[in-house]
């Protein structure tokens, strides 16, 4: 009898197999159809046969049940000892007191601005955010004080949620509370000492994430009554003491098991680019109101592509840090090995200035590898020579697999200008068996999140949406053979990733496989099931949460529709600042090319 | 509604609960009830309510599924970091090529010979079995070869198999390999050569570890079919490198499940104190061969008390190491995170020898806190100051919980004589939740197992025998999330235990609840499922699985049928000196209470 056993790493990677688009066929439901599929896989009699038959078609466990698997299961990502390589970086102090130290420490890192504020209020600029520079300059000159700057805030989110549709960007909106963090930071001003260069900008949480005073819901209508809020996350915390002003909790995909933006209970969340499309998921407030420009950063976590898709497909810049890199301490969190909050941004130096806020992790943060010290790129120093030094790797095969070819000819376009105007080296990269990233990925996601709701899913799975309460059925359906496989599959893909890593420093895709796509009526109403919308979301970003790297999504661009498109930058692990280094040479590179979202807000003017 | 939510680690050590039994309520079967169940386990659509029913029962899975467990996954044992603080140690070099001057290192630590061979050999002596350095003395004298004693052995061997019952020690036995080996060792003594003070000893493999040129069949008709041997596991290549006669390979609970010893193919292996009664197991002909005076060492693998049960029970002494102190490869292994390869020998002084010469981890091996280097006691050292120095702990409540009463007495008696004769300090631990450690086990072992055998299971399980198909139908019941649970219970065992660390050096419970259970003539012929008795013999030796957590079983008594009694010392991360100190000291107070087995060889007279 004969058993497939997998090769060894070493021989997959001198075989050099073709790529196949791990894809996924299901049925795409919506309506009663969804509420008849979801009935169905909730009842064990019925749902574990069909459930393992779309399983079986798919050939998803085909290797997680029927192979020998030679390697050792990773249960977390687990790097070897490093050393700082990253060429022109400032380590930074981690020290959770320090936040405004280290913001400033991050400050000191960025190059002069691009002009004065009054020059760039006075003229016609081309398209470009108010950036925390710009904000902090208004408020020390007495342009606007951070009150007014916050009922102008409130005015246009009146206006969105007014508007029809409703733009759906919050959950959680206490006016009084805005006014209130607003007129300390006034104070702040009026006296000469804010706290930091963030005092006064307005700052968005992911409704996952505890800021007080309000509830976390993470997307359902019954998580806070179970999870009762009594202080801030310490991200939030972090940041709370660098002197920004919180507007709320933001709209998500019901915890975070969607990646369109769409929410059965509080609306489904509008790109600023196009109202009638969504923004990606799950952190899709966040991302909406930094594309909106309303917000100058935003708070996401990213499980499963939840702080780069959205960012992607709203045009900001998202970084989904190390797993471990910021901790998850008031996080309702349900991803322990793949989880991490990352800060969103509308500019590479504002995103800079936020994660600098609240970095770091805790002693009660799962941490398995010993950790590179936090640091910033010092784009003071000449970023051409440090950037010559950086190879960056490319997979050929994705920018072929992707359902809009203008995302490839972006992306590819991008390069090139970073090419011309830094010199930096694009060069192929090989990495196989990419549906057994996406099978490990599930499986390990699948079998945290089940744990994570299990004392709650018998009473609450009815108050659910369809499509969470379809995913959950899936994850449910798992086997404790299927979660010890993946992670055998884990220490693979680990072994491909640091392999592709030895010759270059950043692996370089487009952040999603598609642009953001329409939203269609019926689903807004009864939500829908669309695993191949999810497959083209989805498909270059699992790396970061089951293998635990450093990844960014910049915006390169837009398609002729003016949707716009973003490249993912993918990293060694801890390398977070020869990210950040690439991504701001980038932007620069494709400034010209972005446009306004067709819902911004100007507060400054 | 109200969701139970574990207390705190630090609330629940504050409420000192109760202990209570974590006993478990299952059908005992055997026969044609035991073949019906195992029918109806295996039929999905019967097995799913009826094994969800036996756990519902027994509540095993209530915390598992049902509370929130405030505490993240650890899914390696994980310890923070850790100095030397063991008294009177000698570190050894771990490197993989010296296991010959490692074993000299070893030597160098025992104290001098209770008195010469020649002395012994004339003497009426009490009884002790023949150490590895009275063989070392016999080969060197010429007193006797290795090709004679293995002459004695193979011809033993022949009478415990043609006897009635048969002792079914092996699975494995090729009397001309055994030889070759033999004749090889006569040749190096006689040119005054020996590779080691092992050279020329015999020695015995579990059948899971490879060893040339035997098959490793796991206890099963199967396993070898698909995964050939074609090298020595490298702790066998070690051992050969230090010059032992390997004698075959024995026998074993089918793939490891099972703890009386019984294998359908193959045989009950026979305990040599009492040929009708259980040896334990699962390493069972290992520490039977040891027992019987036929071995001079023995390697067996532990999962789940598999080396210290048979120990116990079989009166011998077997060191279950830290998980990660010796290494896997070679082993046709199924338990990761909790699986080690330790040695079985008749004392404490030949265990040190056979230790020291495989000890030591690869790269290729689960790692995931930075060892202490290994160390050895130095025995050369006056003990008493250095014992007297340590404390040991006590949960009083398992010296009650204990099937015979005399168990308790034997063991409270060594630690008496302990105090005695070294002045060690016995002091009360507290050890909360002791249904978590089992079910934490039961997952984990579950999950990794099932993971493991999933690419045979479907074709192979109608030729297992009926006990490790009961075992493994409820593997395969086990969800992801039962698993991930499991690990958020091993981090929370990890904190008490930790805790019951900071007051006591080592912790001392009975090996076994019960001595050497009766075998029931229905069970050598149809098996028999009884999970009463695998709990007894399993009570307290969980937390050296799923916590890793070194622990030695060693001889102290016997009961007044003549079974023997085994204590269990339970360490502190890596630090197995230390146990093999007092291991050392307590064999020392006890020597006088040892008897002889029933079924003993005599290979040097």
């Amino acid at each position: 009898m004969a058993i497939r056993t997998l090769s060894s790493v070493e021989d997959v990677l001198k075989a050099r197999k073709e790529y196949a688009n791990p894809a996924v066929a299901a049925p795409k439901l919506t309506g009663l159809g969804l509420k008849a599929f979801v009935w169905a896989l909730e009842f064990q009699p019925i749902g574990r046969p069909l459930l393992g038959g779309i399983l079986k078609k798919n050939k998803t466990l085909e290797t997680l049940e029927e192979a020998i698997i030679p390697d050792a299961p990773m249960f977390y990502p687990e790097y070897t000892a490093q050393e700082i390589t990253e060429p022109g970086v400032k380590e930074i102090d981690e020290e959770s007191l320090k936040s405004v130290s280290r913001v400033q420490s991050a400050l000191e890192c960025l190059p002069s601005p691009a002009g004065s504020l009054q020059m760039k209020l006075k003229s016609e600029y081309p398209f470009v955010y108010w950036t925390i520079r710009d904000y902090a300059e208004a408020f020390a000159s007495g342009h606007v004080t951070p009150s007014e700057v916050a009922e102008r805030f409130i005015s246009a989110i009146d206006k969105c949620e007014k508007s029809n549709p409703p733009m759906a960007f919050l959950i959680s909106f206490k006016p009084d509370d805005i006014r209130k963090q607003a007129e300390a930071s006034t104070k702040r001003h009026a006296e000469g000492k804010p706290l930091s260069i963030l005092d006064g900008t307005l700052f968005a949480v992911k409704d996952d994430i505890d800021c007080m005073p309000h509830p976390s819901t993470g997307g359902t209508t019954w998580l806070h009554n179970f999870r009762e809020v009594k202080e801030d996350a310490e991200c939030v915390a972090r940041l709370r003491k660098a002197g920004v002003v919180f507007v709320g909790k933001t709209n998500m995909s019901e915890l975070g098991l969607g990646v369109t933006g769409h929410n059965a209970h509080y609306g489904c969340v509008r790109n600023p680019h196009d109202t009638d499309r969504h923004t990606g998921g799950s952190s899709a407030g966040s991302c909406a109101l930094v594309a909106a420009g309303l917000v100058s950063g935003a708070l996401g976590t990213d499980v499963g592509g939840s702080v780069r898709i959205p960012s992607g497909i709203c045009g900001t810049v998202g970084l989904k840090v190390t797993v471990g890199r910021t901790t998850l301490k008031g996080v309702a969190s349900v991803g322990w090995t793949m989880e991490s909050v990352g800060p969103i941004a509308s500019s590479v130096e504002d995103l800079i200035l936020v994660y600098s806020a609240f970095l770091g992790s805790l002693p009660s943060d799962i941490l398995h590898s010993r950790p590179l010290p936090p640091c910033l790129p010092n784009l003071k120093d000449d970023p051409r020579s440090s950037l010559r030094q950086l190879k960056l790797g490319k997979f050929s095969p994705w920018f072929k697999d992707v359902l809009d070819a203008e995302i490839a000819e972006v992306c590819e376009k991008s390069l090139n200008l970073l090419q011309e105007g830094f010199g930096t080296e694009t060069k192929e990269v090989f990495l196989p068996d990419l549906d057994d990233l996406r099978n490990g990925h599930l499986v390990t996601c699948g079998g945290e999140y089940a744990t994570s709701l299990r004392p709650y899913y018998p009473t609450v799975k009815k108050q659910m949406g369809h499509e969470p309460r379809a995913n959950l059925a899936l994850f449910y359906h798992f086997s404790s053979n299927d979660y010890v496989a993946g992670q055998q599959l884990r220490r693979r893909q680990m072994h491909y990733h640091m392999e592709a890593f030895k010759t270059v420093d950043v692996i370089v895709t487009p952040t999603t496989a598609m642009v953001a796509p329409l939203i269609s009526p019926a689903s807004v109403k009864l939500g829908e099931s669309d695993l191949e919308k999810s497959g083209n979301l989805m498909r270059f970003i699992l790396a970061g949460n089951l293998l635990g790297l450093p990844c960014v999504s910049v915006p390169v661009g837009h398609d002729s529709r003016g949707l716009p498109i973003g490249l993912q930058l993918i990293g060694r692990p801890w390398e977070e600042a020869t990210l950040l280094r690439v991504a701001s040479a980038i932007e620069e590179v494709c400034s010209s090319l972005m446009k306004r979202p067709k819902v911004f807000h100007d507060l400054l003017k």
